[in-house]
């Protein structure tokens, strides 16, 4: 992980919004920055230096951090009381005008606070403006490094043993609990931190439920069953989902498994660089309603992989300014991670849903995961 | 789970604010008012009104929270293209002039974003006035309804047995992280949801780290081992520390982990209703700095549970403006569950944390989790 690259491009981005600083308060953006994966701590970047603001419990963690990076002009400052006031102060001495926020993570409260409080400053002193920004540090980490994807290409290969070790044993009598525990357990042993999110087994009506939860419901013959789980390794989380059905599925049940499948295989077939993510979307919405089933398709085609289990790109309907003004519309670029995983969900009937995790490459893409699309389970 | 009850409760606390209505965007509060348990949606609570806020994945779920509560004057409103634009026009056609939002939870952007568009309203409309509120759900919160002590008190016993089972298998030869799996696993087969947060196991010089996340380390003969676990049950959280020493102690360990064990117990006695939160958090730190430790005890004494692992009541040090006018000091009150857990780091050394959880009652205390204290390991 190289933290000065990445860093260069956060201040490349600073000076393009004619800031002077930027307060980063949001947890995953300073991991990526800085390494640092606690639960409480701020990073403020100048176009010369950086300051990492953390309490107690982190000091210890945080000067390890950089410390074999004498090239970055890096100050370490504990809070004492609040990290509202510490991270005022910080401001207020740094003598520049402008300093963005991130306005989607920083909360109500912190803004207005500490706009009062920098506001409030001498006179002498000039004031300071508190801009709101988005999307400085995520735009930076749409796209991966090498260092990035070769961890998740290695996450994802565990994820996909997880899952073919486990696909033989959802099986007739067990309890959608039972077989998340079971998920959960071997995601451990296969080298995850923890899992990426509660894992989801979904049986019978329950699979109709895009984000059920495993509940006490026991397997039964026939039931579709949506397995769907994730592991963070390093820090990164790869995600992927299977579908498959016990015992004989009726006629209802293979075609929509069939026509899910063939989704996720029309929106892979369009990822390619410079394709627009709406398009993406539109392949597997578009197969789907060949079928007849575009409106049991309520979710969006995929998302970004990465430090968060959710982020950019989001693969989903073009908003209304995409649609007449395809120039705001993201594009597809080499180092972008993100799932596929159309759904197909029938109320009190069953759901299919089929998720591979995918790396754009200069030819085309990556596919990470790697488990066999079988639907009948013995 | 009695909802009218809690509503009320929360409607008492808008009308005190001055406030026609309070959107309620943080997901435990919405829970907590609701049931719900997915991971997007949003409340809106007038005087006399409900608006349940969610999207497409969450409407089949949404509908069955309110069906046996005809009394609620209830509407669900599903997002079509954003939150943002859903909510506004939600707020708009409300007809009120006062509207809260939870600023402790309210990103910049959302904030910002709504009062621009509430401030452009057509003119012949009232203009809206959007108010950042703190507390008012959680305040509602800070004390359990006996729907809630039933659950946590079972949930603490089910945490006593994976302890109990866990601390015979804390040996010589593991890794942290391999017990850490265990725990987790244990965790599961006792019926939680999941862990309420990543297991802590932090042998030898790690358990001087108050946060320290499992490693590959293997325990080793004289290591101090804090074991940190936590499970969800129902949505509600518990959470217990031991901490053990593999072989024989030497001297200083056997020091420190006694002067833990009083410091717990010096705090647990000071609990009583009225007594102020300072007072316990200081009962702590006064009983470590007879024996000169007090500077090793970096973090609170204690943090409330519920539908969070960390909420309402803080018990730590007194803020200044506390030190100076008591009145602003929060009180313990019946139905508080919180934890106590007083520990001492010494880098490079290791580190010692004893915590349980705790209900208060009209006449003191209840200690809900039960495990005997035992530092020696086999």
């Amino acid at each position: 992980m190289h933290l000065p690259t990445r860093l260069s491009r956060v201040r490349k981005r600073i000076a393009e919004a004619d800031l002077d600083a930027l307060l980063i308060s949001y947890l995953p953006n300073i991991r990526y920055l800085s390494g640092f994966d606690g639960s409480s701590a701020n990073l403020i970047v100048t176009r010369d230096q950086l300051y990492f603001i953390t309490d107690f419990r982190y000091i210890t963690v945080a000067e390890s951090l950089f410390a074999n990076t004498s090239d970055l002009d890096f100050t370490l400052v504990t809070v004492d009381l609040s990290y509202d006031e510490t991270i005022g102060n910080t401001l207020r001495n740094l003598g520049v005008k402008h300093i963005g926020v991130e306005s989607a993570h920083f909360t109500t409260r912190q803004y207005l606070w500490l706009r009062d409080f920098l506001g409030a400053a001498p006179k002498k002193t000039n004031s300071v403006c508190l801009v709101p920004t988005e999307r400085i540090v995520e735009s930076v980490r749409l796209c991966k490094d090498s260092y990035e994807i070769d961890l998740m290409r290695a996450a994802a290969v565990k994820l996909s043993k997880v899952v073919l070790e486990i696909l033989p044993k959802v099986s007739v009598g067990r309890s959608e609990r039972d077989v998340a525990a079971e998920v959960d357990w071997t995601i451990h042993r296969m080298g995850f931190e923890r899992p990426a999110f509660e894992t989801i087994v979904a049986s019978g009506p329950n699979s109709a439920l895009p984000h059920a939860r495993p509940s006490e419901r026991v397997l039964s013959s026939g039931d579709l069953v949506v397995l769907d789980c994730g592991g963070v390794y390093d820090g990164y989380c790869v995600d992927m989902t299977r579908t498959v059905c016990l015992g004989i599925p009726d006629t209802r049940s293979r075609r929509i498994y069939e026509a899910v499948l063939e989704a996720q295989a029309a929106a892979i077939s369009a990822i390619a660089v410079g394709v627009s993510l709406g398009d993406i979307d539109e392949a597997a919405r578009n197969s789907l309603k060949r079928h007849g089933l575009a409106d049991a398709f309520g979710h969006g085609t995929g998302h970004g992989l990465g430090l968060e289990v959710h982020e950019e790109p989001r693969i989903s309907k073009r908003r209304p300014q995409e649609k007449t003004n395809h120039s705001v519309e993201t594009l597809v670029e080499v180092g972008m991670v993100f799932t596929i995983e159309p759904g197909v969900y029938i109320s009190n009937f069953g759901g299919v849903r089929i998720e591979d995790d995918l790396l754009v490459t200069p030819n085309g893409y990556e596919v990470l995961t790697q488990v066999p699309y079988e639907f009948v389970s013995a």
